[in-house]
């Protein structure tokens, strides 16, 4: 598809609420060369996570905000094209941060790796189960939730990238899995495929989530496992046991919202239950990201963990695909296939 | 004072917001006999704590509401009148989860305990210093929180009955204590007498609370002891470093909010620093109590522990006094004084 130019998806303009159209400039640049210590990396396939919502915001966070009139960034996987960076040879799949582009320059250093091998398993998993979605459950949930036999897990976004892979480990370490999710078809699918215990469509019961918690968590909620905010989380914190542990994950209920973040007004249940919210990123655990992907791989290679990539074809609409994280208009990871047959 | 009757406030409504007279109801009735395992308590001191709000709402927490009808709850220090208990003689000096009263019956269980002889300390000290308030600054900070020399601890409502020494015992640790309170004259008492390193009057800097904090924590904040909630939690979460931890100790800006209370908009901060809120109960630590107030009484003792009480005399003016708490206009820990020349 691209061959002789380096099409890319710049920030024109922070966004409000919604990212829409005005938000990006297309651009059509020269296939970049590698400066000494840089890698070359054809894209093929890029993540749209909700984080990257955060990145065009002005404001600081864990990752500085996309500069404007900078590349869009996303993690990707790709194949080196040019090296002149130790480490890295033409024709090595990687991973790492970098853009919406066809092409990509890069240092090789941190978010930069060399993709394992995993043979039988796409290399898209290593942007959904295998990548930092499947992570951020493997590490959310057994190192810094820490469930124990019996307890009770609740996970919202529970059809996302992140909350499918929750609710199957939680299940593994012998707790029931409670997951909210935004239709009937992502709860059938939940219960059918990944084996939660019970669902709730949080559209259906917007008027008696309390009520829907609590009726599908008999014994209450030992963790919350927390990808969506607003008053799903306010509604969870009701239904929380003692010594209860919300894992924020993500806020995705309130990346758009602009001004009109929706407040939690009931912290006070975390007094009364001496419960804590604890914030976490995968990026903490960078250095074991490999063991735990490894571990990963022999479950999905097994059968034994189910997982879905919505994957959209096309560089072009990324805009527009990447609105679909926020509707709910995907079924699993939101990927982007860049380079088509090329792969 | 009272001799043959037992004067009491009683539950008469539930507040919708400040507890204003309406609320109550005050009774004459004969003093109480003990019945078989009871002791009869007449009260001295009653200790005054936002938490007794809570209890008027009808809503469940880690104690049940006041029942409509029932005797205003408070801790109280009293004299043992009857003792129908073994464990327990005429004499005694006990103190415990009682009523606004001039008598009260217990059981002697869970929340009524002998007072421990200091020789030198005045009983009251057993409702403040050495009593809940002084016990939460000690394990939330100490057992919670964990501070490590060299972090900075903000401390909001500082001035208060647990904020005093919470900021005391984290320049203890080798701590940088900063302060939040609501007059210029608390926060000159809590830097010359409680050693704070810095303060924030949250009044006069209302506008500009996120920039006055930055200012006063140089090196961000580390530890953020919480009794406010509301707007000064948010500017606090703006502050926090990396793996910051809120200790959630009261919310006092919410108690008397109805329908308004303030939500918390920017748990972002938590993700983005992998930061946590973790509620605390000094309930929870009950079997630790003696130790923790046999320490802090040492401190008090040597004179490097430093703490007010605002003592008003009169059960009769009890409610009235109870309001002190929400307007700011006490210094110290808030304390009734039953029996007057009695004790």
């Amino acid at each position: 598809m691209a061959t002789g130019i380096n099409r890319r998806w710049m920030l024109k303009q922070r966004p409000q609420r919604l990212p829409g159209p005005e938000c990006y400039e297309w651009r059509e640049e020269p296939v970049p060369r590698a400066g000494e210590n840089e890698v070359v990396i054809r894209n093929l396939y890029m993540s749209l996570d909700p984080a990257i919502r955060g990145w065009m915001d002005d404001r600081p966070s864990y990752l500085p905000p996309i500069p404007l009139g900078g590349v869009m960034r996303a993690t990707t996987i790709g194949k080196v094209l040019e090296s002149r960076c130790a480490g890295f040879e033409r024709g090595d799949i990687v991973q790492g941060l970098n853009g919406w582009e066809d092409y990509s320059v890069s240092q090789g250093r941190g978010f930069t790796a060399r993709v394992p091998v995993h043979p039988g398993l796409p290399l898209t998993d290593f942007l959904s189960v295998l990548g930092t979605t499947g992570l951020s459950a493997y590490f959310g949930l057994l190192e810094v939730a820490r469930p124990r036999a019996g307890e009770t897990v609740l996970v919202t976004g529970a059809a996302g990238a992140v909350g499918s892979i929750v609710g199957q480990l939680a299940r593994r370490a012998g707790c029931r899995a409670v997951g909210v999710a935004g239709s009937d078809e992502k709860c059938a699918w939940l219960e059918r495929e990944c084996g939660y215990d019970a669902t709730i469509n949080y559209r259906t019961r917007a008027n008696d989530l309390v009520a829907a918690i609590r009726a599908a968590c008999p014994d209450g909620v030992d963790i919350q496992f927390e990808n969506v905010g607003g008053g799903i989380l306010e509604a969870g914190l009701e239904c929380l046991n003692k010594r209860g542990r919300v894992l924020l994950c993500g806020l995705i209920s309130q990346y758009n919202a602009g001004g009109d973040v929706r407040g939690i007004r009931n912290l006070w249940q975390l007094i009364a239950k001496t419960a804590r919210i604890e914030g976490f990123l995968v990026r903490d655990w960078l250095d074991r990201w490999a063991e735990a992907a490894a571990e990963l791989a022999k479950l999905v290679a097994a059968g034994e963990l189910h997982h879905r990539e919505h994957i959209e074809r096309g560089l072009e609409h990324a805009p527009e695909t990447f609105l679909r994280l926020f509707d709910g208009n995907h079924q699993g990871k939101l990927i982007v296939d860049i380079a088509g047959n090329e792969a």
